[in-house]
């Protein structure tokens, strides 16, 4: 299995500037949020990648690109029917292959060299199967997140067999049903919103789309929950930091996390202290 | 004397998607910088706005504008002559009235309740002639700003009668031409990206643009020179903090320092200290 096709999903109705935000990113070149997420893709090895977008953003997306626009195909969702729905608008253009995908509103920042995305493309090329990024996260950050239950494959630290995923369990779902053996007691395997999926996921979402109808609602969660019973399926549990840039202050966060651990760690540092130091001390 | 109208310039060829990046205001809601700024005059009691844009911008910054949309005008400036002709594309629409100014990459922070050009505005109408915002600057950011130099106006502390302007002055320059009688000693009254101008100053740009010609280069301290020599014209010296969101990491800044002098400010500042335990400690 050999990964060369990458989603990202960015229909957002209420986030259409968000990729077009920019940041300076670890190596201290300014870039759009956009061009970051598709460098990240670039980087685990694929060559094309395919931006769901809401109709009539693809000209300033295309040029937020900037070099790399030329590795991107755009395609429409015409109405915000759902998540899952977004991904299914890719279909044709993943053509059956296995792809990569990644949300258009996260930035990733790996512990170490390789990349995030990296890590789960070689991880999914290696097992040829499905593997979703997770990240043992505490039980109140469950409202925010697809989660995951399983049990860790032999042998791996940080590989797990996907039985179950819930979207935004509660925490009883989550402990009559996503207990994973061995996590830290109150920790679940969380989406870090990165993820290699197959065709049957393609297919899956296809009948989904197919019953919702214009009534929508279709997310990505039950998908890769009938994925995981039907196919072999599993988490790479990631040590990197994911920030949602969606979120209040997630960009200033985003921001800093990257300044912080790039090659401008100590200009942005003593930026950052002599601001604090400007502001709390004459307060 | 009355202001009802401003000028926003962004029309920068290199800076196209600058007014559209997100910030979160000191009030706690999410803005485009364009729109920040365009509330700022609104505050000083503006009534209409032209923004000045490159070609093509008008969609996408009324779109950033919000509710605050149909407020603006936008004009073109068709070719990057300079900032003076920058200012100029828009003489039609001030008709002969004075105006104010404000730059589309700065963002102002003041001190206390009032805004920065709320406090500018007064002044002017108050003084009836063109007032310039300015901050005692130390030597070092002479290669940044236009300079002006001048002498207090008797019994105010922070107004002065302009003499001279020049455009980033070298230090010698600045130490023959731009002293000014009671500042700290190499300190400089250099601009704050802020103006209330005259009708005087869409004349002599009239005359400097024609004489340009396709060669432009028209910049506005010259202009503002030509004014000091014509008019009577002021600085008034501004306590608040100004930040460039055009060069690197200037919207970091400014996002901080929005956060940490408003409503968010315990929660930012804990957001910080918490990033910095993660990133530092384990560094």
């Amino acid at each position: 299995m050999r990964i060369t096709r990458a989603i990202i999903t960015a229909a957002g109705r209420k986030q259409r500037t968000l990729p077009l935000q920019t940041l300076i990113d670890r190596d201290g070149v300014q870039k759009s949020v956009l061009r970051i997420i598709v460098e990240e893709a670039l980087r685990a090895g694929v060559e094309e990648i395919c931006v769901v977008v809401c109709p009539g953003d693809e000209t300033p997306y295309a040029e937020a690109a900037g070099d790399q626009a030329g590795r991107l195909h755009f395609v429409q969702q015409n109405a915000p029917l759902g998540y899952g729905h977004a991904v299914h608008c890719a279909k044709g253009f993943v053509n059956g292959e296995p792809f990569l995908h990644l949300v258009g509103d996260h930035l990733y920042v790996s512990r170490g060299a390789k990349s995030c995305a990296q890590q789960l493309v070689e991880v999914a090329q290696a097992e040829s199967c499905a593997v979703s990024a997770v990240q043992a996260s505490r039980e109140r950050l469950l409202p925010y997140y697809g989660t995951v239950g399983g049990r860790r494959v032999p042998g791996h630290q940080d590989l797990y067999l996907i039985d179950n995923v819930i979207e935004k369990p509660t925490p009883t779902e989550a402990e009559q049903r996503l207990m994973v053996p061995g996590l830290r007691a109150g920790h679940y395997l969380c989406f870090f919103g990165m993820h290699v999926l197959t065709p049957l996921v393609m297919e899956i979402l296809e009948k989904r789309v197919a019953e919702a109808g214009d009534a929508g609602g279709v997310n990505l969660s039950g998908a890769l929950a009938e994925l995981a019973s039907r196919e072999r399926y599993l988490a790479l549990e990631n040590q990197g930091w994911r920030y949602d840039v969606g979120v209040r202050y997630g960009l200033l966060a985003a921001q800093l996390a990257l300044a912080l651990s790039g090659k401008d760690h100590d200009e942005v540092l003593s930026q950052m202290l002599e601001l604090l130091a400007l502001r709390e001390l004459n307060a």
